[in-house]
């Protein structure tokens, strides 16, 4: 049994209001900043599992995501591992 | 000029009280999963900069999380690329 690190970012689908996103940027003006734009805000939530192996821990957070940390109706979810190993996974 | 994308990874500092990781953690029994411990919830803004280099995007970046994205007394940030280069950077 190991313990594999993980970071599951949560962000609107395309085309899915983000208030958030339009909130930080009508205050870019009072910072003087001009360059940003197309500022989408999600969440990053970092867990830890343990599991027999990596796709194990990786079947558990893909459950998670969809059940609990997202909502798949206006959300999608990327998973990546989160320490240091496995990026190219 | 060209425009570089970047997710801002914004995540409370450790030993700072997560109550939404702890409302994940609290959820866990319900959907029958033991394995997932050390929640923690952040957030995750992905934006677009027009530079003229990435130095002077990332420096536009970095004024902006540590001025409005995050609250540097509680809250920790990370910059990377989002447009699939420069993730070695």
């Amino acid at each position: 049994m190991s313990t594999y690190r993980f970071a599951v970012s949560v962000m609107p689908k395309d085309g899915i209001l983000d208030p958030q996103g339009r909130a930080v940027e009508g205050s870019l003006p009072h910072l003087g900043i001009s360059a940003v734009h197309a500022i989408r805000v999600g969440r990053r939530v970092e867990l830890s599992v343990d599991a027999a192996g990596e796709a194990e821990a990786r079947a558990i957070v893909e459950r998670l995501a969809g059940e609990l940390l997202a909502n798949p109706v206006i959300e999608s979810w990327t998973i990546a591992r989160a320490d240091g190993e496995g990026r190219a996974g």
